[in-house]
């Protein structure tokens, strides 16, 4: 088994390196891979290379989202996959990693030879870097979107719509919502994925079997006082912003702690107006991110909302809250995380059952599919940079743990 | 008196109207006159033929201060003025309102025919919005600058030195510390100012007596953590650096308050990075504006520094406090505040004994001279802005005040 995962992590490195080379990313400092770009077609046709080569059946849905397959198109098999486009200042690892370790897992049941079906997925624009929409590729498979979103609500930097764009580029967008008959068949899903945290790093261990992706809402606290010069305003002649704005920050972690279960709180941003040293904050803006996978997120973001309009109105300072976005929590399939659970814990390698505070292609697909993910840990959470890292012995023992689940689920 | 009064608000309306028109700033929306451009020395020949009608002999020091006197050149004389510069995006008041209520005082004088001495001083660059630096004009009289401060440091927008420009406009900045001598033989100094706060506006009075101007500490308090990904990152495993950022900002107005003394603290600027709304904040930085006319804005400063190193260094989070600038604040003279006390109890007008949180010219000329200021109401606090407004009854009624109080301090 070691020699087999060292071959593997051999394999897996030079896949990672290979598509980080100049004719796989637009720049020269980071990994930039956009649906539709040359370099994306490029790193499609390595996967399609490297699968034919194992004899492997490839295709693309109408989109471009890459599938392939040991068995018929529609026939039953095991879905493995992640993403292959990156940040607009991306890395080597995140996406691409998931998919290089499923064609490790290809690799594995082709030497292995006994013809465990299975069919690879690489979705097509999950970062939005080139449309700014999030898990695009599994939206559209997962019939998520309208065909005037992507007529005319979702286009590219230069104005471009996504069906001119995936026309341009040679695809047929009218056909949109056959994508969906991608999943046709599948008796299971497993995305792998590097965490992008650090729990994996700080608490030693190798792997992490994800039993539920949080659910998020992201919005705005928005306070509204009065901009009064800084020296000739005295304290009581003031309505400043800014301090309950404080207050909820403060609170929001109080509350986030006492709730526990793992919902976590975050005011990523913060900003005053005018934002001048000498004038007393008028305005104050804190964005608010909660997630949770049991949906207490929903009851920490009443509280909070609460407690800054209370805080607010004791000091004659207006306060609204604006939503931006909210996404349920995907629970994962007990089935197929036992099952993961179970080879990871044949391994005798350290690995953790967790969650996955990112949001991911999988939430889509579990829609349809039971499904589940595995995270290899990344250098101190560092993702959407190039400063990522990630070990390709732990996608070893992520591809060796994964295709021991998938032969244990398909067991009669 | 009323009669008098009501004379003194038309002219002083007709002055402010005149030089809010297009010969007197370079905007069409906002005063914006800055040293040596166009529209300012227009600014100073209005003056300079306002006063040259009623008799005064008009003239510069080297760097363009506007100096004017009934009387000759260094004999005794009160002095009385302000600055006509503006803000970048500058009202019809601040500053110029000084100029024009002491030209008032002027003509008053003229009127009077008594021969009271007086000179009348408008002060070069004092908002800084030419040459970036506050109280220019005063600063050089006062000698607070050296040579190499006027040919290196401060220069314009475009990177032309003090001393070219102002040689480029015919003055002669080497002869700059004799601007010293403009203040040789004043008996006194009181400067006419909106309030650029509220408090007289919301107290009900029609005229401030300015007893001090505050002293203040700017700086910034710069709190380093650790930037994680806000879904992946559970609660106790992160560095948040904006936290222990808003519990200082919350302790600061709990601080003050508790110190009382007039002292105030304002967090104007706050700003986390990377600022996004699914990242914990890696860092945050938060301006403070410290102010009293007392000194306690240093213990204040001292507390809130020490407390936010505190909260910081319990969660892990670096803190360092950076110091930009500091002046002391400014006892004006007793008996010249005085003076001007009696001289406002005597219209049976309400007005208020008063400290000034803003800085100003006479925080320079008290260094020579006994020195008060007069402010005006202002509405809603507001300046720095076009739509700063201030009643011209209410300038006449300081006008008044201040000829009566200079004429009670020259009686023998």
């Amino acid at each position: 088994m070691s020699t087999s995962r060292s071959r593997s992590a051999d394999r897996i490195e030079r896949d990672i390196e290979t598509l980080a080379g100049p004719d796989y990313t637009l720049s020269g400092t980071a990994i930039c891979r956009y649906a539709y770009t040359d370099v994306y077609a490029n790193t499609l046709a390595y996967f399609t290379r490297e699968l034919e080569a194992i004899g492997f059946t490839v295709w693309q849905d109408p989109v471009g989202t890459l599938v392939a397959s040991n068995v018929g198109r529609g026939e039953r098999a095991f879905g493995i996959g992640s993403h292959c486009d990156s940040n607009r200042n991306g890395g080597k690892y995140d996406g691409t990693l998931g998919v290089v370790t499923a064609l490790e897992v290809c690799r594995l049941a082709h030497e292995d030879g006994a013809g465990l079906p299975l069919r690879l997925i690489s979705f097509l624009e999950e970062e939005g870097s080139g449309f700014g929409q999030m898990l695009l590729g599994s939206r559209i498979m997962l019939q998520r979107l309208t065909d005037t979103d992507l007529t005319e609500h979702i286009r590219d930097e230069h104005g471009v719509s996504f069906w001119d764009a995936a026309a341009a580029a040679g695809y047929e967008p009218k056909r949109w919502r056959e994508s969906i008959r991608e999943l046709d068949g599948l008796t299971g899903w497993v995305e792998v994925h590097i965490e992008q945290g650090r729990v994996l790093q700080d608490t030693g261990n190798r792997l992490g079997v994800v039993e539920a992706i949080a659910g998020y809402v992201h919005g705005d606290l928005r306070f509204g006082g009065r901009a009064d010069h800084a020296g000739a305003t005295p304290m009581d002649f003031r309505l400043d912003a800014m301090v309950p704005a404080a207050e909820t920050i403060v609170e929001l972690e109080r509350v986030a702690n006492e709730i526990g279960d793992g919902v976590v709180g975050t005011a990523g941003e913060v900003e005053t107006s005018p934002s001048l040293i000498n004038v007393v904050p008028g305005g104050a803006r804190v964005s608010l991110d909660l997630r949770s996978v049991t949906g207490v997120h929903l009851d920490l973001c009443d509280r909070i909302v609460a407690f800054a309009k209370d805080r607010a109105a004791a000091r004659g300072v207006r306060c609204e809250w604006v939503e931006r976005q909210r996404l349920a929590p995907t629970p994962l399939d007990a089935t197929v995380v036992g099952a993961l659970t179970a080879a990871a814990a044949a391994t005798g390698e350290p690995f953790r059952v967790m969650p996955s505070g990112a949001a991911h292609d999988t939430m889509c697909v579990a829609e349809r599919v039971p499904s589940a993910m595995l995270f290899v840990p990344c250098l101190d959470g560092l993702s959407h940079t190039p400063a990522e890292r990630a070990e390709p012995a732990d996608a070893a023992l992520a591809a060796d743990v994964l295709y021991a689940a998938i032969r244990a689920l398909a067991a009669p």
